[in-house]
């Protein structure tokens, strides 16, 4: 709102979007302009980083959206979503205790890796060999955040995750377009190959390393790579509490009710019959 | 996972997505073909529908999707978002207690204006004059669902909001093209019109009965609209959330710290000095 | 903050605490003369409904607080609340995602007996006996509200929930120690033999239906009852959060990783090979 | 539940609850012998740590809980409290967006402090000086862990918080009752002589501050210390939103609706008029 300006309204100052009655801009552009001209994907862009993307631009952020929108009931948070909407909540509840849940293990190692690559960016920007960049920055890694290389390896997905190759070609395609540098594309790759080497076996990248490729190609920071990949599960979770409000439900459980729990503590109802 | 059929597998069954090591598919379809090929909003339709919009459903989904992304810091789902980020949570757990709040009031008159439209679309259907209709269904829902007629009236955008008639344009666009029937749009304006009648005066269709018109155009139930609203509104949180953790502050509360609160309870501090 | 008084202060206008520098008092105590002082019962009814209870009144209420702490990993609460903290959630978090699924169904029935039970209080106080009272509201809750009669039955614990004689027991004994009126346990009672004889066996009453008899005995409204219900069963939520964090794993699903589920859909993988 | 052992009950194997049709033991014990045996603040410990306390070390828990339920409308958790329901969330939605919002900034404290006093008494322990231990460890933690000392220092409150002497005075009291060490009292005491001479004047030990002495002396680790925190301002966050609801409004958001927000950015609407 630009009309009022004093210390209650400076406390909620912000950039993105101006109001007066009938009238609504986001980033400057008046709403009816963008309705109907820009996509979703422009959009996101527009209101998380101010500018709006080329085509090209957007079409590469839209082949990350597109990739993770799901990963199965097996994922805590799509299971808590499917049980959320047993308990009575709305698709709002569910999404809520769901994406809750993406947190640095579940959904931070999109951050993670953006802030990896990043760092080897810096030190191959400094002068240092990509691979050599790649392979200190990996020590470091280790050193101070723990074991687990962002973005590489997956439990499930062996020897490879289906979605890096092919996001990993779109990167390509861009890059050849002049889109973007290519830069992240072959750090990403360099820290594949490192991982390896070193363990004598296929590390596969994921769904987190390869979209971590192309929001560090696309120039978006580490956090907002957590914020976009939440947005895009979040497809999955409505997906999914939807399909559970149609298959009904009250009070779903994590395992079908005559399995229960395996109690390990003292005195056991079992023992003292 | 179409491996293993037994109680426990079958307790999560889902038709979204199915996996083997190496191999996702969203609904039948790879997830290599769709990558780079369908839009996220063709992809949005695709997990939560089960089927490919054509290109014009699509574009008028993402229209809807595009317009509802933020109505600013006065909405409580952002003050929210940015408070919560200046207590220490990421962006997941900005959007958790955001989107929360997107519940009936504040989020679900776009799910409450699908039904509503189709309750009047099946009085139409019976035989009754589109406006007589209209006004049974207002009544009916006065009666039995409360004085507010969701997705009209707005206590800012006066006499108009600047997102409903672009929408409808759009719908209507899309309708002429043979993309969409047409048939909610009219019931929208068909209401709209009724309500104008009844105050004397404007009474504007808002976000949320636009963007009803579309989702009931394109075939969606109540409780995805309600979801896709918050899918949309989601860029907002995200892009308030990213502009607070780069302004900082620690614990932000909702005024300048010098306002507090008017204390109006008993033995208040200021008596007893 | 009694200092300040103005439109933006008392927008946030509250009865509840009061502060100066150095100084703070809620609903007009000041906190050091409470802490040390009262229960956390006493301070939980102070706090929501303003005045201090007795201790006998307390006493009774801890009973309704310390019943309803837990009903295992089968509840989908807690399985939330376990599968969180291993996507990197704190105990905040957990509690975050697993209290938001205490809705309408899964703990929104305390709450709904309170309400029924209140109905039966109305009429059998205009005169009808409680019997006829009890039996007219049941129809009128089936009729207007669904099957399902709250706080009564239970999946599990058959032919009784032993949580529930020994609540109507403390609540006998507090009524005979003429602390609360003991109607509300004569109505809990009446409901329980009518959903008894018209079902030809024991339907009974459950936790929520014991505790509602405590809150309503109390006169806590039926809002609270939830509330309080949530803060109860937090204590369990952050009991198999806790001891999840010590159990390690990362990113824990519903079942174990080789169960996975059944895939539904069109073109499984399976059939594709 | 004991009866069924294998590798899906034992996926949620816990030593908290056991159960039988028509029985519940929480850490060994039928629920009917807890219920008007023990108080919360006993059921709160058995829980979480698996014995039950003597009464003494009960009431010094019971202080913590005590003294932390509510800050005000200024804390941003009790302001998205009082903001959900006028969205039309219950209390659970309510508890959900603002215990979430309890991270590390807002309520993680008291779990911070535990970290840093156990730091202080390792060294202590291992022979330095009392206060030559809280010495090195906090300038460890500056180094480490950032300029903030966690429970320590108060924006309002000053020159002191109120509530944090009378916890001490009831800490002292339990030590001379040999209900405690008093050791943590005593470290708690070092830090704040420190960080007043380092200084030069007074920071304040805060309610986290506090309550991490109490939570130490009793034995809980870290992590509960914030659990508990969580639990204890629930209590506010209910009173507040149950406050709230029955003020009314909707969709309130954090500043009386004339005020809005200053927009910052690009082609403010007021300029092009």
């Amino acid at each position: 709102m630009s009309d009022t300006h004093n210390d209650v309204s400076d406390w909620w100052a912000t950039s993105i979007i101006d109001m007066a009655p009938g009238r609504i801009r986001f980033r400057g552009h008046p709403v009816e302009q963008l309705v109907g001209t820009v996509s979703f994907a422009q959009m996101i862009w527009l209101l998380t980083r101010g500018d709006l993307p080329t085509e090209a631009e957007a079409a590469l952020l839209e082949c990350a959206l597109v990739a993770a929108v799901d990963h199965g009931p097996q994922a805590p948070s799509i299971a808590a979503a499917r049980m959320a909407v047993t308990c009575g909540l709305g698709l709002n509840g569910a999404i809520a205790s769901a994406v809750n849940m993406l947190d640095d293990i579940h959904g931070g190692a999109g951050e993670q890796a953006v802030e990896l690559y990043g760092w080897i960016d810096g030190a191959a920007t400094s002068g240092a060999a990509l691979e050599d960049a790649a392979s200190a920055m990996i020590d470091k890694w280790r050193a101070g955040r723990g074991a687990f290389i962002p973005g590489f390896g997956h439990r499930f997905h062996k020897p490879e995750d289906p979605r890096a190759p092919r996001l990993l070609q779109l990167v390509d395609e861009a890059a050849a377009a002049g889109t973007v540098s290519g830069r992240f594309a072959a750090i990403g790759r360099a820290v594949q190959q490192i991982l390896n080497e070193r363990k004598g076996g296929p590390v596969p990248m994921n769904i987190d390393g390869a979209t971590a490729v192309i929001y560090a190609e696309l120039g978006f920071a580490g956090p907002l790579a957590r914020g976009l990949f939440c947005l895009s599960r979040s497809v999955g979770i409505i997906a999914h509490a939807w399909e559970q409000m149609n298959q009904g439900g009250r009070n779903k459980g994590p395992t079908p009710p005559a399995y229960r729990w395996t109690y390990t503590g003292p005195d056991p109802i079992g023992n003292s019959r």
